[in-house]
């Protein structure tokens, strides 16, 4: 059970959905990685927060595993975000982005942290990730995440960055605009020769695929009856899929696709609630119960009597 | 193995696509769904043409076991569709419908398809739906599709013929409009409460989710790195889904299940060419190797050492 280095935000958001309303309720990347992540193994986080954050908040955290030694808190403001769903919960409409202390965010990596054999890069600007990469020792694994805005500001860093990572994760409208390639076996294709050994491309609410050079892996969203707030869908998902490698040690392809559905697994639970409520609140039962239940949602006997 | 009867359309499609266009194409939910279940069973096909039908473009059908004698020549034009797709090959832009004869069919089922054992009622008026259900005898499974047009139009008929089959298909957004639930799960619910046993929503390139009262079961679709033509995909799925049933006499679980994944891989050959033409140019081993390629797609190990 090796630690995982997390770099990425730790925010407060507002949310609306159809089924109710939070304000400042904790989230951000680092966060709902952190939260994830930490029901598989170690993690230490690295970020920024404003010096009106409920610090006491991240106690449930830290008493889970997660090392908060390089939470730095900043005079100002602390990163808030505010968002609404409606019906179609795949994309949230973003009402508010006040970046506050993220603003002159500046990753110092705590140097017991240097060390960690994996590390995932949260959606920060593809410089800052470029500067993470720098301060640590030869990693086993680096996964990373972007999105959007960088892709367009940032184009240039971010495929320098990918000559540098094991795995992107990203979801399907950030893989194309990266590729410019409409079909996601394509836009996959892409972004495997430029470095990365596998790419994850996630659908939100229709799944995620894993693309490596010889193979293709796709693993469905869990159907819940009632997605409540699927803010920190995609970074529960990462804290699962990188937590479940640096759980094993192993990078091999079972491994790999094992670790999708924990990704999968870890996402489900993080929507049924706002924030990271449900995923403080799950044990390593609930877990296991719903790997289970994926393996029956895709289960088929490979033959019958024909 | 026992024969199918489908009732369905027998279209001329003019279609285009990002990957190149095509005038008068055979097409028709009838049609699509011959072409895909013959690779399975006997099929027995009752629709309408006009005069100006190329009825030597469905020799191939015949010779591969379609019987056509409920197949009726009317004075008159045949049913012809006319789409676009763009980019997004999700969904069809409909540029013109003359529905021809098809406007006056009304299915006369031979009497030597009225034991037939399986039953797909295509996509037409469900009032139509009912009078083929009125002139079969006790048939082992009857599956059905609809479309957008039914579900407003002709609401009631379609609930009460939810009553008479086993197996409704149908695609997301019009399980959503049949029962006012924007979330699939209990929109499936809501379709289970009146009738069929199963239901089977499709997502196209999202794939397709398959509900009883008690299991759920999803399939991807087939990752294809150039969707050519989506026309007919969902019937192709039909016929692949319901000519696997007939040819095995199975309804239990396990080759239900199995059934879903012949569906997706017929509907994934269908739109690799325009029109049938992949369909027909199939054989057992291609299916086959898609299959396991299915089986692969999903798999996962069910425990590591952790």
């Amino acid at each position: 059970m090796s630690a995982v280095l997390v770099v990425g935000s730790v925010a407060l958001d507002s949310v609306e959905t159809p089924f109710g309303r939070i304000e400042d309720a904790i989230g951000g990347s680092g966060t709902f990685f952190s939260a994830s992540a930490s029901h598989l193994t170690p993690v230490n986080l690295v970020g920024v927060v404003g010096n009106d954050y409920p610090m006491e908040r991240l106690e449930p955290l830290r008493a889970r595993g997660v090392d908060l030694a390089g939470l730095v808190r900043a005079d100002g403001e602390s990163f808030r975000w505010r968002g609404r769903y409606r019906h179609d919960l795949n994309s949230a409409e973003t009402l508010e982005t006040r970046l506050g202390v993220f603003s002159q965010f500046r990753p110092q990596i705590p140097a017991q942290f240097r060390t960690s054999p994996y590390v995932f890069l949260g959606n920060i600007d593809p410089r800052l990730q470029h500067d993470v990469l720098d301060q640590v020792e030869k990693p086993r694994l680096v996964a990373c995440d972007t999105m959007n805005f960088w892709i367009e500001s940032r184009r240039h860093e971010l495929l320098r960055l990918l000559g540098r990572v094991d795995i992107l994760l990203l979801n399907d409208a950030e893989a194309r605009q990266l590729t410019e390639e409409y079909n996601l076996v394509r836009a996959a294709r892409w972004i495997l020769a430029r470095g990365p050994k596998h790419v994850v491309i996630k659908k939100g609410e229709h799944g995620a695929y894993m693309f490596s050079s010889h193979s293709v892996f796709f693993a469905p969203a869990y159907p819940l009856e009632e997605v409540f707030d699927p803010t920190g869908a995609g970074d529960s998902f990462a804290g699962g899929f990188v937590g479940y490698l640096a759980r094993t040690g192993r990078a091999d392809e079972a491994a790999m696709r094992r670790a999708v559905v924990y990704g999968s697994t870890l996402g489900s639970f993080a929507v049924e609630r706002f924030s990271i409520d449900r995923l403080l609140e799950i044990h390593r039962v609930d877990i296991a119960r719903r790997l289970e239940e994926f393996r029956k949602l895709v289960a088929f006997e490979e033959e019958l009597d024909e």
